[in-house]
Parts: C-alpha cells; sequence; structure tokens
C-alpha cells in the first residue's frame, strides 16, 4: 500500500481538482491510500466516496504568486502545502503530490521533507512534449542558479533511473543542452559538464544538444543548468501556446476557416494533444528524502490523476534508493 | 549612394539567392551600389543587368559547418565573406550583407571590420517574429558566453537607436530576459544588470520579461547574455518549426484534413506569415565599424532583398554615429 499525500487547496482549482482526482486514482488503483490535506468544509461535499482517502483539515493555502515562500513556509507550518510535505517527513504518507506555486513547492520539500545527505542539489525536473510522441525529461529548470559539473552527474543519474522505472524506457540517452553540438562549445561549465558526463559510469551520454532539437530530441533526457534551463521551457510552453491561439484566430477569421475546420476538427484535435505532455504526469521533484511531484497549477482531475499515478509508481518502485545506490561516491564517504 | 559589399558566395543558395537580389535591391533603390564578391564565372550568367553592380572574383566560401572560423579566416583572406569585409574596413563599401555561417560572420567582423573602440562587447542581434504582427529585437545571442552589467547597457542603447532609425519604433521598451519578472530576479548578473538598467540613461527600461513572453513580448528589444539567448531564439525556431510541421502531417493525414485545408489555405498561409521576421531583415551585428547584416543560411532572393535594404537603412541613417554618441562615456575617457 503506498500512502500519498495531497496538497488538496492547491493550485488554481484547488479541491475542484483534487478531489474527483483522488477519488478516481484510489478506484483504479487499489494499492493507493490517500491523506487529502485541505479545507473540510469544500472537501465533504465533493468526497463522495472516502474510501482510502482520509481528510487532515486546513484552510491555509500558498498562494499562486507568493513572492516569499520562505518566509511564508516558516510562518505557515499550517498550509495544505507545508502540512503535506511534513507529513512525508515523518513517514504518515510516502509520497506528495500538489498543484501549488513551483518556487514554493520546491522550497517546502527542501525546507520540509529535506534533501537527501547523498546529493548536493535539488532539481525540478518536468515532463516535455516531443516530435516522436514519446516525453522527455529536462533539468534543471529552475531549482538552482550556479551549478558546477558534479551536479549534472547526480541529475543525469536520477533522470536515468527514474526513465527506466518510472517511464520504461530503454537505455535512455542524456544529453546537454547547450549553444552548439560539438564538445569544445559553451561558457567554461558547459565544456567541464560535457567532459564529467562522457566519463561518469552508469549514464548512456550523448553529447550537446542545441535549443531547436529539444522539441524533436535525440536524446530522452536533457541536462540543463537552472537558468539556460528555465528559459529553454519557458520559451518552448509560450512559443508552442502562441502558435496554437494563432492558428484558432487565422481559422475563425473567414467562413473558409471555419468550414474548413468542421471538416479537420479531428485532425486539430490530435495536432493539439501531440505538444501536451500533462496528461503522462507533472514536474518530478529530484534530490528529496520523499518523492515529490508538482502538477500543473491549472491540471483538471484527469491531469491530476496521472500525477498521483506518476508519484505512486515513484514510491512504489523505490525510486530514491535506486538513485541513491548510483550516484557517484562523495570523496568524504571513503576517508 | 550607399555602396553595399556582399558575399556573394556565402549561405546555402549561394549566388542564387545573392545576385538575383542584388539587381532586385539596385533596381528598387537608386541610392544603392552593390560589389558582389563571389565567383564571377556564376555570377556572369546571372547577372543581366549590371547597372551600379560590381564584381570583384573570389571562388572561395567559408563552408556553412566551419568548426574553427577565426583559423578559416587567418588562412583565407580571399575568401567571399573575407574580401566584403575587408572592403568594408578600407572603406571600398559601407556596410555588408552576407548569408554566411553565424560564428564565422561574426569572427570575420571583429577581426576585419574590427569593433568600434568606444565599446566592450559585439553583440548578434536577429529579429523576431511576434504574436502582434510586430517585430522584436533580440540580444546578444551568441556573440560571447560570459558578458557584465554595462554590456547590456551598450546592446540597449544599439538596439534603441537601431529601433528608431532602422525600424521607426516610437520610443522602443527594452525587457530583460529572466527567470521571473520581479526585480531580485536571477543569477548575481540578472539582478546587477536589472538594476544598472533601471538607472540608464537614454533607454525605456521596461523590467524582466519571462521565456514564455518572448514570443508576445511587452518590450521591443529583448535583452540576454549570450548562452541563455541562443538558447532562447533556438528553441523558439525549433519550436515554432516543428508545430509547422505537425500541422502539416495532422492535416495530410486524412481526407477530412485535405478538405478542410482547401477551404483554409488562406487562412494558413496567413499563420505561417505571421511566425515569419525573414521578410523583415537579417540579424544586425552591433559594435562593428561598419553595418553588417547576416541574413538567414537559407534565405531566397527576396529575403536578401531586405536584408540588403535593411543595411542599407542603417548605413544611411548614420545608426553607428548615432550610437555612439548616445553610449555612457567610458571612465578612461575622462581622464
Amino acid at each position: 500500500m503506498i500512502r500519498i499525500g495531497i496538497d488538496a487547496n492547491g493550485g488554481d482549482r484547488g479541491v475542484e481538482t483534487t478531489v474527483p482526482a483522488a477519488m478516481e486514482a484510489v478506484k483504479e488503483d487499489k494499492d493507493i491510500e490517500i491523506v487529502l490535506f485541505g479545507d473540510e468544509n469544500k472537501i465533504k461535499p465533493l468526497l463522495t466516496n472516502s474510501e482510502r482517502i482520509k481528510v487532515v483539515h486546513t484552510e491555509k493555502t500558498m498562494p499562486m504568486g507568493e513572492e516569499n515562500p520562505m518566509i511564508y513556509i516558516r510562518k505557515n507550518p499550517d498550509a495544505s502545502l507545508c502540512m503535506a510535505m511534513a507529513a512525508a517527513k515523518n513517514g504518515e504518507v510516502d509520497a506528495v503530490v500538489t498543484s501549488g506555486p513551483t518556487q514554493g513547492v520546491v522550497m517546502a520539500a527542501h525546507m520540509i521533507v529535506r534533501k537527501l545527505k547523498e546529493i548536493d542539489r535539488v532539481a525540478l525536473c518536468p515532463i516535455i512534449p516531443n516530435y516522436d510522441g514519446n516525453i522527455r525529461l529536462i533539468l534543471d529548470v529552475g531549482a538552482n542558479v550556479e551549478l558546477k559539473k558534479e551536479h549534472f552527474g547526480e541529475f543525469a543519474i536520477f533522470a536515468t533511473v527514474a526513465a527506466k522505472e518510472v517511464f520504461h524506457m530503454n537505455n535512455p540517452k542524456v544529453g546537454y543542452l547547450n549553444i552548439g553540438s560539438e564538445p569544445g562549445k559553451g561558457r567554461a561549465l558547459d565544456k567541464e559538464a560535457y567532459e564529467y558526463l562522457s566519463e561518469l559510469e552508469g549514464i548512456n551520454f550523448y553529447g550537446n544538444i542545441e535549443g531547436d532539437q529539444v522539441i524533436d530530441a535525440p536524446v530522452d533526457i536533457i541536462l540543463c543548468e537552472g537558468y539556460g534551463g528555465n528559459i529553454c521551457i519557458k520559451t518552448l510552453e509560450g512559443t508552442a501556446k502562441c502558435m496554437g491561439r494563432m492558428l484558432k484566430e487565422e481559422i475563425k477569421a473567414s467562413l473558409g476557416g471555419k468550414i474548413g475546420y468542421l471538416f479537420m476538427r479531428k485532425n486539430m484535435k490530435r495536432f493539439q494533444s501531440r505538444m501536451d505532455a500533462k496528461k503522462v504526469g507533472g514536474a518530478m521533484i529530484f534530490g528529496i528524502n520523499k518523492p515529490v511531484v508538482k502538477a500543473h497549477g491549472n491540471s483538471t482531475a484527469e491531469i491530476f490523476v496521472g500525477a498521483i499515478k506518476q508519484v505512486k509508481t515513484m514510491a512504489e518502485s523505490d525510486l530514491i534508493n535506486k538513485v541513491v545506490a548510483k550516484l557517484p561516491k562523495k570523496a568524504t564517504e571513503n576517508e
């Protein structure tokens, strides 16, 4: 039985998403138990079946636009996100799922569940759609602003194990996001990272990939430092959304467009879903003592169910211990 | 009369693009004279009207995939790109247009035409399409890998003057590409840059913008450091192209799709051209003694004409002297 703590108040839709998702998840999987941390006055009317679902009441939730998450977390241990994290910390649940604000989620995981002692840095690892219909993992996209080459090694190992255990990928390839494909490209850090990753055991290192390859990647896992990675996926997301908007506008702009759309409605829906990785799962936070998944802020119940199943697989597959077993041993451990 | 040096052999299509473009440009603008640096045996059959067009013969051209541009340039002063740049250096032409390989072009401009003494760093400044149909300038996208805050000031001033003189923008807004919108976001460099730009005279500083805003920007000019900027525009380009491909595939995938397309062909073409900034012009190289424009490698003649006109406007408007006049005076100049 895997017990999952859910930040029921979190995200743009709060309990409207998390409660139906919780009921659906336990219905689909008999090995899931859920603890909903949230406002019971809002949860109870929606919780038509509470089998294997417990409710722990709190009205508070971290605002989506919270500018000082560290201070907020210190002052509000009874916010739904913080309570879910604390439950993971003290073993009441095995994993956490939340749609809360990204920086706040990473901060809460760090401060409450805490970092694995075997690693140096936490990373935020979302799932992105790709041209071939398969997903890709990309990290770090914003948990850090400054990194060293060894951190990419930790990220590569985590993502490799996760790709195998959670996404059933076979010998996943690892690429490094850079401003050119040849080995000597980029800043000092990028060159060092390339060399380091080339020699790291336990990963299948492909080499550099450029920004225009991210959406049609010759690798399964894309490594990047926090600033560049954040710019990259935000640009990808914004460009994809904008093109979708422009396409809709052009279709509606004339009678010909509207008629044409009637004929190709199915094709358009297929086009739209090719660029939607949300159904596969949310962003994994690497480096924390328990599995944490951050679902999209505007997740529907269906999407949130995917995130619950994803974190359940992370916990069930003993992902964290498997990752730790594969990490390069730190020098101090051998003294 | 503005004399423009053209790297006639350069780019994917060489003289097939540059020669027709040269003839069209002089036809449309009586104030343009062109010197074509390229293979006269290939040029002459295409040059049906040589009024105000001179040919300087060279067979050599820098390969598009040249991995060591610095060495190539030193060894091949008679390559078409290098000869065009040398002509600008010694005043035989007022400006240069090329479709050659980006890194090679930036390097050749630096090594041959040379950097303005009043500035520290050269920047590569392409033009990108945007949701509202107007273009945006973005720099630096790869001429540098490490920058200081003062460099952003130089770039902001150049882009502001260019936006006004070449693209007729009124009081162009300047934004800084960052991982969050609030003032304190990003790495040490990003915070310093924000403060510095907030106080810089002569520019209309808006603040930070994020990756997902680049395609629908609340600013006219986007500043970024070379690595992040390169990742950003490559990702934008790659995502836009990929979505275009997927859309075509989905349209062709069924009879309904193909029929529907017949009705909305005009709409689709409009959609496509909304994402195409190439017709407006090529990438400007800031910080060189003479105006240099790098057109897309696969430019058609029509697109190359746009680049010729763009560099002509840069020269005619005395862009470089206007930029120098607006730059913050360097400390050493006052000693």
